[in-house]
């Protein structure tokens, strides 16, 4: 049996109807200006090129704009209409979306809040349209939400009053943009005042029906988006979300996301706001990065990413020439890009010579290269200076830091750099420091170069940029990874049925042998050889180090028969029931090798996640896991391995053998078959420690637990 | 003996002189508009408060603004000039200093640049200026340096031609600031822009003479100063900075430290601008802390922790109420507030039910708070519904993120806002997201809320001035920390002469014996007991185990007799001289217990600093050491091992036992004292790994090294 790539499931609406409507109903328009209703059917009419037909519904009746309202849905002349916009209280949603599939509607966008995130009741509705929408195939967008705003060719379904004004301060960009809220999209929408236009924005709201997973899916395959933003709070769906996400990744399209709902305060608060469920912060983060999205953590990084990227492209942009007339910003600088990972650039001898003929005596030709601003005032000389730099191999990016605003001065300078940087090949990046803004912030955001407000976010950018541009590929590598197995005892397995069921898929434990009494352990650990470990072996005892049931380096038989004594003792203590304890399990002790723990377990959003760090009794001390979403090739656990400070410890170092890190490597495959194969019904599959020993040894799992 | 507080060795000029002059004299005063040395004049003259003398200097003679211009420094008809300005080419600032010091001025702000920062020339010439400083008592604030800005009373003594506008967009913020560079300090300067109005800035430059602490201590005794920040590139004399900034925290001023030249990068760009040393970033860090300086890591942060400060005092600000109007910036806020380490405040029941009597009925009463925009449009039902927020005892800070700007309808809900948070007692922190600027924006700097640009810098200021607010203080508990010692054995020290040190100062050993011959060795290990380690004795060796010199585990004397070969045979493969090799060390093992590592050395700038962590041989890969400075009490020495992870292994655990973490201390101790007793010959003493064995069995050194 093999498990299903997660994408063979999903299925993705084309989404034409949607966002080229040949007609469209607004139900709820309305006479009065200032309202949503009339807000809303100016944006359609008057602030759209929208040449389609157009259907006004009012239970008032009358004329709007020189067309009939008319006063219900069944008073509409026309059939099979693509979309509809429902403007009307929350307690006429469910008629009124019943209307519309009655009509043949295709598409409802439901503009009106107050579902989910007021609590019950309002779930409730929301699944009556789930269901509608089901029943009768048309699909919902929203409720709860600011709609859809295209921009290039416009058409606006939303009742914003802004958007009569969006994408005209400039050249839009070709970013797409997915927000479940309005509020961090529309203000994201003002990037425009940086040079940040996003042709396309959805705000998708509560999604009872389609969810940000589509609208991804959809600028994957738009002809006019480069390049993909996204504001989640929350992951209905996992499997629509990665589909999405690789469809987006196979259209060479980068997907940024913020995913808020991170912290457990952001948590609650999500949950109180959309109802959605925000999923575990790490295992987003796993899976965000094992499909190659780029995950960003604030608004302005967003943007500084969003920018830098649609107008480089996807590119390393590791080796850094910073360019600047401060030299404590040259300083700062060269500290922002050792801290962001990335490397200050080695110019070639032949560029420092270059222009080395043109610079004055005192420049800093290094890097951080300062040419005073006397090289830069005459736009001939900046060119002789400055093309060497953007012509060096040996340099990924020009980062420009620009301290202050002397108006009319910097404005000059600025002018200067751009006209050189528009000769060369290389990325540049100005960064605009201070708070005072002025014509050459203007002249910036006019040529297309956004500027980023601090060292730390640029260097961010690039090093988010970068770290996209080296992503492998990890498809292929996957399929038949489930083993074939049916779980032949109760949940939870003890430590022997676990341990049982893992030697058969080819990871051994320890020797070991079970006993009931005193003299029988003696006898075992005789048998086994010393030094051994015994545990206690008793049904529904999972963690049993807590309750005393652990006794570890016994060196010699009258050891074991106080250990074997005192674990029996301390478990009636415990009030482990007498009837519960299966006896005592005499063990090899693994006292040489690198304790490790190897986890799986089932995430509520995105299903079968692997967990791989440091093991033993300090786990949470050490907090050094790394994860990964199955199934997955062997390079994306070697990957998730090397997120481990641990990992290092595999390596031969001052006199310590190199452990087998292969075997371990294939026993995380083992594992990860076994629990594809053992089905949803299991939640978790645990081995701590699993100890990896020398080179060629092996892995011994010390302790394991299903459940 | 007992090392001195680093204070007391220390001495600040008052600077009176300089800060309030009674006369000034401008050597390299020009006529011609648009030079350094006619805006110096006019900055002087028309711009600045200042009504002392004031002497002009120019070769060629003439007049300006109704001034002579003395041809030389001998002409200028004064003796004892409190402030001279020179603006003279590099190659005569020494002839002219000579000048002013045979004339009696008391301070020489040198403005000229082309010295240390240009190249070993510069150095020198740099050297002779102090020299002369030294000798005549004349102080030289400088060279390259942007001089001194005084807003209250107005006294510019700078070429800046910014001046003229410095401190007239608003009202003054009561914070001074002190730069190296002048790139980086104008940059903050222009901060004005968004309401934070620095009222004295000193640029000092390359700092030959009077560096940054003179002007911080300056600072923490001027009564129009509440905070005080400053950015630096090096720390020329890490005693008087710690004198400083001790000063400064005496008088209960905040100091704000962005220090420069952090990543290996940036050190490397520092050393090249202004020959300064960057020091060690940890060791920064570490007495950073010690010593109450909030280190801040861009500009961007300087100015919102500056602010936000000088705003709300001191004080935590941990338990956080977002008010938003935008159900995801409401998450986003509460996911950073959770990742800064802060907490979502809980309302009290009063609260929520006040709030409840006048808020809409959609409205979210839990925080984050959302009263929607219906509830802020009216001023008198916004107080209503706030006010109640404003005074919940449970809330430290109100902080309102404004995800848009709508213009005029923005405004009014801040206004709405400001007058309410105005009525309380709470800090109100607004933070401005979008990137459009407007009427709304122009209000909060206007009412001196200056805004800070994205959530993440907002509560990472909070944590900031949280951190501050609960900073014990360290003063005391030092004195008297040197041990009486002096070393007997040249350096590098041997293991066996390192420990028989620490053990005469009460840090003890495994107990061991030497051995020259295998049959010797098995004799010692059969008197100390199996197991036992075998180490090799040779002078000049002091990383054993690299060349296979240490052997582990050895259980009998046939494995002892066999590892004494081995280590021998090791040794002469790795060249190492047989007149070197004293043998081999036969140990006891200690197997239990946590193995630590506890190192000191002495600092290029400031001096002894101790560091403890995660030893062994895996130090690297943990990166598990904190550090503080010498000489300090136990409370210091506590705080440093808890920055650790490892400490928490001390702790019981799962059937583990506690550790002695008292003796770990009190090591610390012993190892400090004997370390300050040693003097400043010696450069560093490590142990590690220092065992820290169960509670009440004390710390075994394993490992030792004195160099």
């Amino acid at each position: 049996m093999s498990a299903p790539r997660a994408d063979d499931a999903v299925r993705f609406d084309g989404l034409a109807g949607l966002t080229q409507p040949r007609s469209v109903m607004v139900v709820g328009a309305s006479t009065s200006p200032g309202t949503l209703g009339h807000t809303t059917v100016l944006n359609l009419l008057e602030h759209s090129d929208f040449s389609g037909e157009v259907y006004l519904v009012n239970p008032r009746g009358g004329e709007l704009m020189g067309r009939p309202l008319y006063r219900s849905i069944g008073e509409v002349p026309a059939q099979g209409i693509d979309v509809a916009l429902l403007l009307v209280p929350a307690e006429s949603a469910i008629a009124t979306l019943s209307a519309c599939a009655a009509q043949g509607v295709r598409y409802a966008i439901v503009f009106t809040g107050g579902f989910a995130e007021l609590g019950e009741a309002g779930r409730s509705v929301e699944a009556e349209m789930k269901a509608l929408a089901e029943r009768t195939g048309m699909r919902i967008y929203g409720p709860n939400c600011a709609g859809m705003t295209l921009l290039a060719p416009r058409l606006g379904l939303t009742f914003s009053t802004e958007f009569r004004n969006d994408g005209r301060s400039g050249a839009l960009s070709r970013i797409g943009l997915v927000t479940q809220g309005g509020g961090l999209g529309r203000s994201l929408m003002q990037g425009d005042e940086r040079g940040v236009r996003f042709s396309r924005w959805f705000s998708t709201g509560n999604e009872v029906d389609l969810d940000s997973a589509d609208f991804i899916h959809w600028l994957a395959h738009d002809p006019g988006t480069d390049l993909i933003c996204t504001v989640m709070e929350g992951i209905q769906d996992g499997a629509r979300f990665v589909a999405a996400a690789r469809a987006a990744r196979r259209a060479g399209k980068p997907l940024i996301a913020l995913k808020i709902g991170r912290s457990d305060f952001g948590k609650k608060a999500a949950q109180s706001h959309t109802a959605s469920l925000a999923g575990e912060d790490v295992v987003n983060d796993a899976v965000f990065s094992q499909h190659g999205v780029i995950r960003v953590e604030d608004l302005d990084e967003l943007l500084d990413v969003a920018s830098l990227i649609s107008r480089v492209g996807v590119r390393s942009l590791q080796r850094v020439c910073v360019y600047s007339s401060s030299g404590g910003a040259g300083v700062l600088s060269a500290d922002k890009v050792g801290e962001a990972g990335l490397a200050m650039a080695t110019l070639s001898d032949e560029t420092v010579a270059e222009m080395a003929k043109h610079a004055p005596s005192y420049a800093a030709l290094t890097n951080p290269v300062d040419l005073t601003t006397k090289a830069l005032v005459d736009p001939e000389l900046a060119r002789r200076c400055l093309a060497p730099l953007f012509a060096d191999p040996g340099v990924d990016v020009v980062l420009y830091p620009i301290t202050s605003n002397y108006a009319a001065s910097t404005e000059g300078l600025v002018r200067n750099m751009l006209d050189v940087a528009r000769t060369g090949t290389k990325a540049f990046v100005p960064v605009w420091m201070s708070s005072r803004r002025g014509p050459a912030h203007e002249l910036l955001v006019r040529e297309g170069f956004a500027p980023i407000y601090s060292l730390r976010n640029a260097t961010l950018a690039l090093q988010r940029c970068s770290g996209y541009a080296r992503q492998p590929d990890d498809d292929g590598d996957t399929a038949a990874m489930a083993a074939d197995v049916t779980l032949a005892v109760g949940l939870p397995c003890n430590e022997t049925q676990a341990k049982a069921l893992l030697a058969q898929h080819g990871v051994r434990s320890p020797h070991e042998a079970q006993a009931a009494s005193a003299d029988e352990a003696a006898a075992q650990a005789r048998r086994i050889g010393f030094p051994v470990a015994l545990k206690l072996v008793a049904d529904g005892v999972l963690h049993k180090s807590e309750i005393g049931g652990v006794a570890l380096h016994l060196r010699d038989e009258q050891q074991v028969r106080e250990a074997f004594d005192r674990i029996l003792s301390s478990a009636r203590r415990h009030q482990v029931p007498p009837q519960a304890i299966r006896g005592v399990l005499v063990s090899e002790m693994v006292t040489h090798g690198v304790e490790m723990l190897v986890g799986i377990h089932r995430d509520a959003v995105f299903g079968p996640v692997l967990s791989v760090g440091a093991g033993g009794v300090w786990v949470e001390v050490e907090a050094d896991v790394a994860r990964c979403h199955l199934p997955a090739g062997r390079a994306v656990l070697e990957r998730a391995l090397d997120k481990t400070r641990i990992a290092r410890k595999l390596a031969s170092h001052r006199g310590l053998p190199a452990r087998d890190r292969a075997a371990l490597i294939e026993a995380m495959q083992r594992m990860a078959a076994l629990f594809l194969g053992l089905g949803e019904g299991v939640q978790s599959l645990e081995v701590n420690p699993l100890v990896v020993l020398d080179d060629g040894q092996g892995v011994v799992a010390l302790d394991a637990v299903i459940e």
